[in-house]
């Protein structure tokens, strides 16, 4: 099995147009490709503004999707894995935050659905209620690859220890957080859940956050970063959009885990 | 319910002489209370070098312990809880690493046995093996007092999330964790784990270390610190021997639970 692999990370600024939306993120994905990537990853809400008001307005349904017919034709075209961010997801009258997952032939091979709502209200902060207009889903997500098991969450769940060790038991050695942490939670929390889900799981880690646009309601951290299983960041981006190429290398899974032998499987 | 509460982490030397290490311990104790504090708490393996070798010939149990009769004789003097570190614990042929915690009467309020056993083996770092010589405690340990439930864990525990989980869902609100990272954990994983189980749990978090002594054949980190419930680092020591005071407001873990919901009690 391969274990040196290249993720390309999208940070890309989200507008309220969703064609330039998927445009842009189709451009992202076709210049990862060019750069070597082997799983390329999108933000949470790449085709949608991060707005409880927008996600009805915005929502597919996934046999009828306009925006993961785009990615399916980039994975096939561009013969990588894709993390389709996330998208808000139409379902028998309820509304998910999704992310689906394709293989190099464009195929849905992981759908999964954010199991913890953001619903949060700090003072002088941010005020944010998910739970307003989404539905949580209830299921831990690893996908099979040719590179072994990934895992996928979305944002919030990071703060959710027993979601990640589920990932981790059921064969993840990679886990990927689409997210869309604020100008709040951003600086005070983001590196040390990024970093403490692949310590905690001794996997790598990688969240990938939309760019900072400072004229949106909700204003991105960016930031986005890979960690491996030491806990150590060894890639992150600035606020601005642009693409990140994460080299990793798989065996370092097992050879931390044989180091710090915390009950994780070694294979 | 008193909510403001006085922490006071002795970071002492260890030495290889029991007597010696009870009077710094005693002497440390006196200066805690002197200074205010409500909750005095000692590192792991105070009363012992923190050396498999050593174990056996330091155990006490704790029906007949010398050095557990001289903490107990503290707690009443000084009006004062105490976390007593750690130290190996004898009982029914097996080795402990043990933590017992008084209250103001010199009663015993609990004790926990190391759940998760050092065990490790890193590439030009560090070998220990806890397991050549102790058994694992297998139990959940939250003490009751007059500022509500308090949580211990010890050391290794704290790379384990689900018993840190199991503490706060038994409605910790404090988790003190008596520890002793060495020259190769401390500087890579210190301040991630103690951050992160106080972020994760929403809890105030105290992590004592014993002092650096660099001719001991374990050299310990250090960098006693206590984490608020927001994840943020309060106090922190360096690496010398000394008493550190930190002021905590338990009314601080409701707020934050309030503000970030993620499932944790608030009352």
């Amino acid at each position: 099995m391969k274990t040196n692999i290249k993720l390309g990370l999208c940070q890309m600024t989200v507008s309220d147009n969703k064609d330039d939306n998927l445009k842009k993120a189709a451009s992202m994905l076709d210049e990862c490709c060019k750069l070597g990537a082997d799983i390329a990853i999108l933000p949470e809400m790449f085709n949608c503004p991060y707005d409880t008001k927008m996600f009805p307005l915005y929502t597919e349904n996934l046999e009828n999707s306009k925006t993961l017919s785009v990615i399916s034709d980039s994975a096939k075209y561009n013969n990588m894995y894709i993390v389709a961010g996330t998208i808000p997801e139409s379902s028998d009258g309820c509304i998910y935050n999704t992310s689906v997952m394709f293989d190099r032939e464009g195929n849905i091979i992981a759908i999964h659905r954010k199991v913890h709502l953001f619903d949060i209200n700090i003072k002088g902060g941010i005020v944010f209620r998910e739970s307003d207009v989404l539905t949580a889903g209830k299921s831990v997500t690893v996908a099979e690859t040719e590179f072994g098991r990934v895992g996928i969450g979305i944002c919030f769940d990071m703060r959710f220890t027993e979601l990640y060790s589920k990932m981790t038991e059921a064969g993840a050695k990679i886990i990927i957080t689409p997210a869309s942490f604020n100008m709040t939670t951003g600086p005070a929390h983001w590196d040390l859940l990024v970093r403490a889900r692949a310590l905690d799981n001794q996997v790598f880690h990688a969240a990938v956050s939309s760019a900072r646009n400072s004229k949106a309601d909700y204003v991105s951290y960016g930031n986005s970063m890979v960690c491996d299983p030491w806990g150590s960041i060894i890639s992150r981006a600035d606020e601005k959009e642009g693409i990140m190429i994460a080299d990793i290398d798989l065996k370092m899974v097992n050879s931390v885990r044989s180091q710090i032998p915390v009950n994780k499987i070694i294979d």
